[in-house]
Parts: structure tokens; C-alpha cells; sequence
């Protein structure tokens, strides 16, 4: 099997000055054709840090690609490093150099000394069009391994990955399928689902292997399997996949890339019910991670969002004798602000969340972390309550992610 | 000078499903604390990935943190990997087996054998507690050398670094002070910026750097002085802030962990100003960032998150003449949408956004990216026209930003 690792380069990877999505995504690539990601490694850019990163890359993989450290100014220095290491010399680059300026010329800019002595490249090394930018790709041959440089501009690394990397990978490099398979799940924890399900973990074979991903409320089950045969696998992973789904039943929301609020939007499409929120804890979360979704203008009216009690009472015809008596965070309240919900907003379904978010407002009888969640439509609401923790971002999301589900669900039913 | 490697471990880091904020926040803290991060690794879930990256780790440093392959279920081994490459026995800690009780017994539900398998931890390591879920941190001192071992989860993560090891860190892990001091600003790019306080930034001494890390309508300038004096940093770097701050005006609305909304909340208070959204293509996420500030009942009402043109109608009292002729992205709905919001929310300021979020709806006359913005009390209301990109999520976000801007600085005005 072909082996891979990413190296990317630049201090500002290492302090948290920029969140490295690059090479998820490169990840996510090289994994769809089945080459393994051995590690990622993130460089300081030095030439010692550098020669080590390519060093340890090339003892664990026979592709390396590279990012980061190519550019006009001083501080990129990779290419140097790389042709110094490879014992190769720095030749220019006159297409390069013709690139650049007709790049300059379109935007009616001038180019600079240092844009010429960007063409210099290591002579040995192929170029790699970058029709995005000024610094090209670079591919090394060396010791029966491929090193790929690229610039870390996320834009003009993904040209270069599109256009040369990746068709070259798909002809040359793929000898081994993997497969994944995620099933998504809500309203239940890790270890509960684990133990649910170990009837069919623990006979898995050998190459087909679970792991579990949780996030508040939630749990990515992810299956992989890897081998020659990428129908077998595909249909070998099918198979405990939807014996894993039979057991886990309503707790299954979606596979793969989908999330709550995209299931909740096919859903809402294909039964043809408009849905709207009423939220007081959560503050309008639930209505934006509805409305993150492309088209959620077919299905989603709109939500209100009371946080005072009196808006309760003039937006959502919430008693003032319920909050009185049973206060803003009650199964009486959530039940009649989506009655609220459904009348005021002209909508089909709707749900509402109520609770103490914290760090202040709890008592010993709701302490912070209590939040209630109502959704129905005219004819019937479902209650529940649940109890988050201490943290109020955390409880936010919690509160969101289930109130989500119990949508979900409840439209499922429809 | 103090060195860190952060391993990050998991498949899902080097396969792309996963984008990789751990290691970013965690950078940023131990920068801070002027301890220079040599290397972050991300590596697999396998015994032999995790004995190369802590072999790797420990040689290029004296400090290394590890996230991930802790939790309840079989996929997380890197606690026993860890205890045999260390020849440390497994342990039954009892502490942590209360602590699990005691959790569960809160959330009302049972524990599973699971998690007292769980308990098992290395004769030797050092337990560090983690009030956020089941996994404890773990510290092992071996050659000199400090590893932590924490789970992946990032708020359990963030727990333990907060109350375990940036402590611990700062106490006995700096020998130089590292001051930072940043500058929040928003309504302005990057480049022109930085060409305004051009004058400042080329006289800075050679041990006080400026970084720019821009964001969606934000921009953060991070101000970073190393030296041995920490008073005499504080004091150089305060001068030259206040030098840029003078530069920038009211582009400047808060500093260091502050953001816009915390800092409408400051201001809301201390003017007793009561506000409200009135939100169409942002969906609610002004409010849920609004209040995702503890306290924020005390000035935050509520919001109305008006999707449909009905909604905008009878909830906004937005006349139907208005939409039919100018249309839901216009600035006379933006302006109704304030003066219905301040009527029905009963609020004394209120803020109203509605754009074009794509990738659907836009027009030649109005592409998407196009939003309005609004804002205003019973007499006055402000209003402006921005001009977005073509990404869905993007829009959404930069247009939030924008609006809490604007909001920000008609609180500042009363």
C-alpha cells in the first residue's frame, strides 16, 4: 500500500495564528484513492526544521507533499532547503518568469525584483503549473520516493493538487482501496452505543476497523475498511453497517457528510412541512444551523427568540400565570410556546427549548444544565427534558444538537 | 528556551474528517507563555504510531502534550501504549471511578463496565482532572522530559490545559516573558490597516512584532514583545498600542479576549439600553452570538428571525408595498424590519440584516453577497449596503460580524 504524509510549513501552524485546513482537505483526497496518511507533521520554517520534517517524512512514506514556505518574500525558504539537500542547483525558470509577468500584466501591476528571483527553481525538480499565483509547484524524484512542494495559499494549492498532484497519484499510486462508511447518531453516549453494538464490533474483521467520534449530544461512528477489492469492501462494510443500524435504530440520523440540520431539511422537503423555532436558552442557534443549509428557505419561516418573559407572553401567547407558577424553564412552558410557535409563524411543525444556560439562574430545584425541549405540530407536542452540565457555550450547543434531534424525529414520524 | 511538541492522535486528524482546532488553541496557549512549539504531529490510532510519535516528540523537546485515543471504547489505546512503553503497571484509581459515579449519578443515568475499565490508569502517571467527562488527563515525567496525555474532546482538552497544565507551565516551564497585547478591530481590511499605521509598525524594536489575523469583517492586530522584563514589556507594548489605537479610531472595539459580543453587552449595560435583532438571512446567529455571553438576559430581549416575506410582514410590520417594490434585500425592509423590531421586541435599540446568503437567489442587480444592514432606536436609524463573496457560510458569518459592528457602534453613539 502506498504511504503518504503531509508536511506543512510555518510558525504560524505552530503558535494558533492559523487553523490548518489545508491538509484535511489534502487528507480527505489521498484517502479517497486509498493511499494511507501515515502522519501530518506541521514544520517550523527553518532549513533545520525543514530537512528533519522531510527526513522523518521519507522514513514513513514514499509520497511526500508538502506545503507552505514558497513565496516572494524572505522568510520562505523551501525551495532552497529542499535543492541544497537533494545536492541540486538553483536554475531559472523562464516560463515561470513569462507566467508571472503575463499574471502582473492581466492584473495591471508592475512586478517587483523579487518575483524574479521566485523563477530561480531547483534544477531537477519538475514545475508544477500554478495558474493561481506566482509560486509554482515543485515534484522531487529522489530514492525511488515523490516530494511535491506546494505554496500554502489554500486556493493555490488545491489548483496545483486538482490539476497535477492527484491525477498523477490516481495513475500511479493506487494499488489498495479504503473505504469509509460513518453512521451518524444522536441522543445517546459513546460508551452506551459501544456497548449496544459490541455483538457485532468484536467480529469484525481484521481490516475492517470502528472508531467513535463524540460531540455533545452526538457520536460519528466511522467504519474502515481497507484491501484490494473496492466492491467487496464496499459491500462487506454495507453490511455491518446496516447491522449496526438495525440495532441502533431511531439514534441513526444520517451517514457521512450529512449533519442534523441537512437531515431535517430533506425531511421537511419531501413531507412538504414549513418548520420554525422558538428558542429562549439557545437564543436563535437551532434557526441558524437550520438556515446554514442551501435552499432552507423552502421549508424554514422563521423562529422567535424570547428571551424575556414578557416576549414570551406577547410573541408566543405563553400564560403569564404558566411562567408565574411553573416558571420560564417548565414542560407547561415549552408546550405552549410551540403552540405559540406554530400559530405565530404559520408553521407545521415547531420546536422549543427552554433552560438554564448558566453560569448564573440555577436553583436546587433546576439547577444550570436543566433545559426543556417541546416540538409538535396542532394535533400533538413531545416533551423532554434534559440535563446538561456547567458550561454555558457547551450547554448552548447541547441544548441545540438535541433539540435538533427531537425535530428530527418528530418529522420522521410524520 | 522551553520546548513543546503537540501530538495529535487519530485517523480521523489524517483522513480530513476532522479539522484540527486542538492543536491550534493549544499552540496559542503555550506561545504565550514563551514556549516555542518545535513540531506538531498528527499520527494514528495504532500502538506503533503512538511509540514513533512520542519517541519523535521526545527528542525534539522537553515538553509534549497529547490529545485523543482516550475515552470509553476500544478504538483508545493510547493509554496503554503509553504505561508499556514506559513499563508502567495498569491501576485501578479509585478517585476517578467516584468522580464517574458521581457524574452519571447527576445526569441521571448508569455507568457501564466500560467506564470503569476506563479507570485503569498507569502506576505512575500523574492524574489530572477533567470536570468535562469520563477521561482524566494524565501527566508522566519520564527522562526529564514532561508528557501529557489529555482526550480529544476540545472543551475536555481546554479543561485540563486551564486548570492543570498552563498553570503548571507558567510556574515552572518560562524563563522568558512573552507579552502579548491585541487590538481588536472591525469595518476594515487587512492591507488597509496596515498601510495606516505603516509609520508605527516600521519603528518597531526588533524584539516587539505585529501580526495581523483577519476574519471575516474582523481584524485582529497581536502585538508580541519577548524579553526578559516583563514590566518593562508590558509598558513598551501599551505605548506603541495606544499609538496604533489613536491611528484607528473607531475601527477599534476591544482588546485581548473581548469580542463584539461581549462588548455590546459592556456597553448595553452601562447605557441600560435594551436590544434586539430582527434577522432574515443571518437566521438567528446575531442573537445566539449575542447571548453566548453569560449575563446576557439582563439587556438582551429577544429576536425575530423573519425567512419568509409573510414573517417579515405580519412579525416586522414590513408593508407588503416595500417587499413587492424594493424587494426582501433592500434598504427600506431593513429599515422597516428596525423600526418593527423596536415595536414588537419592545427594545430600545434594534438591529436588522437581510441579504442574499446563496449559493440561490441572486440577481444581476443584486448578486448574492448583497446585504443590508440596519440599525436604530425610535429616532434614528443607520443603514448600509455591504458587498459579500459567493460561500453560504461565509456570507452568513461576515454579515453577523458586520451587523454586530454596526450595532456596537450605535450603542457606542447613544
Amino acid at each position: 500500500m502506498h504511504k503518504a504524509v503531509i508536511l506543512t510549513i510555518g510558525d504560524e501552524l505552530l503558535i494558533g495564528q492559523t487553523i490548518d485546513t489545508n491538509s484535511a482537505w489534502m487528507g480527505g483526497e489521498l484517502n479517497k484513492l486509498g493511499i494511507r496518511i501515515e502522519e501530518k507533521i506541521a514544520i517550523q520554517d527553518t532549513r533545520e526544521g525543514i530537512i528533519s520534517g522531510i527526513e522523518r517524512a521519507m522514513s514513513k512514506a514514499n509520497i511526500v507533499l508538502i506545503t507552505g514556505g514558497l513565496g516572494p518574500t524572505k522568510d520562505d525558504i523551501t525551495k532552497k532547503v529542499m535543492a541544497d539537500h537533494f545536492g541540486m542547483k538553483m536554475k531559472f525558470d523562464e516560463p515561470t518568469w513569462e507566467r508571472i509577468e503575463g499574471l502582473f500584466a492581466r492584473w495591471g501591476r508592475s512586478t517587483t525584483p523579487a518575483h524574479r528571483d521566485q523563477c530561480y527553481m531547483p534544477d531537477g525538480a519538475k514545475i508544477l503549473e500554478n495558474k493561481m499565483g506566482t509560486a509554482p509547484g515543485m515534484l522531487f524524484e529522489v530514492d525511488g520516493k515523490m516530494l511535491i512542494s506546494m505554496p500554502g495559499v489554500p486556493y493555490e494549492m488545491k489548483y496545483i493538487m486538482e490539476y497535477s498532484v492527484l491525477p498523477m497519484l490516481e495513475e500511479n499510486y493506487t494499488d489498495q482501496a479504503i473505504i469509509h462508511h460513518t453512521i451518524l447518531t444522536a441522543g445517546e453516549g459513546e460508551s452506551r452505543i459501544a456497548a449496544q453494538i459490541e455483538d457485532i464490533t468484536e467480529r469484525l474483521p481484521e481490516h475492517i476497523s470502528i472508531a467513535y467520534l463524540p460531540n455533545l449530544g452526538t457520536v460519528k461512528l466511522r467504519l474502515t475498511a481497507i484491501g484490494k477489492d473496492k466492491n467487496k469492501l464496499t459491500e462487506e462494510v454495507k453490511v455491518y453497517g446496516s447491522q449496526i443500524e438495525n440495532i441502533l435504530g431511531d439514534l441513526v440520523y444520517g451517514h457521512n457528510q450529512e449533519n442534523l440540520p441537512s437531515v431535517i431539511g430533506k425531511i421537511a422537503l419531501e413531507k412538504k412541512l414549513k418548520i420554525g423555532t422558538a428558542e429562549s436558552c439557545t437564543g436563535g442557534l437551532v434557526a441558524s444551523k437550520i438556515v446554514s443549509i442551501p435552499g432552507s428557505s423552502a421549508y424554514f419561516e422563521g423562529s422567535v427568540v424570547t428571551y424575556s418573559y414578557k416576549l414570551k407572553e406577547t410573541l408566543l401567547n405563553v400564560n403569564t400565570d404558566t411562567l408565574n407558577k411553573q416558571g420560564a424553564v417548565s414542560e407547561e412552558t415549552v408546550n405552549e410556546m410551540v403552540a405559540g410557535a406554530i400559530d405565530h409563524l404559520g408553521v407545521d411543525v415547531a420546536v422549543a427549548i427552554s433552560g438554564i444556560a448558566g453560569p448564573g439562574g440555577g436553583t436546587e430545584e433546576k439547577p444550570v444544565g436543566t433545559v426543556w425541549i417541546a416540538c409538535g405540530n396542532k394535533k400533538k407536542t413531545v416533551t423532554l427534558k434534559i440535563k446538561a452540565g456547567k458550561n454555558r457555550q457547551k450547554n448552548i450547543e447541547y441544548a441545540s444538537n438535541y433539540a435538533m434531534n427531537v425535530l428530527r424525529k418528530f418529522l420522521q414520524a410524520q
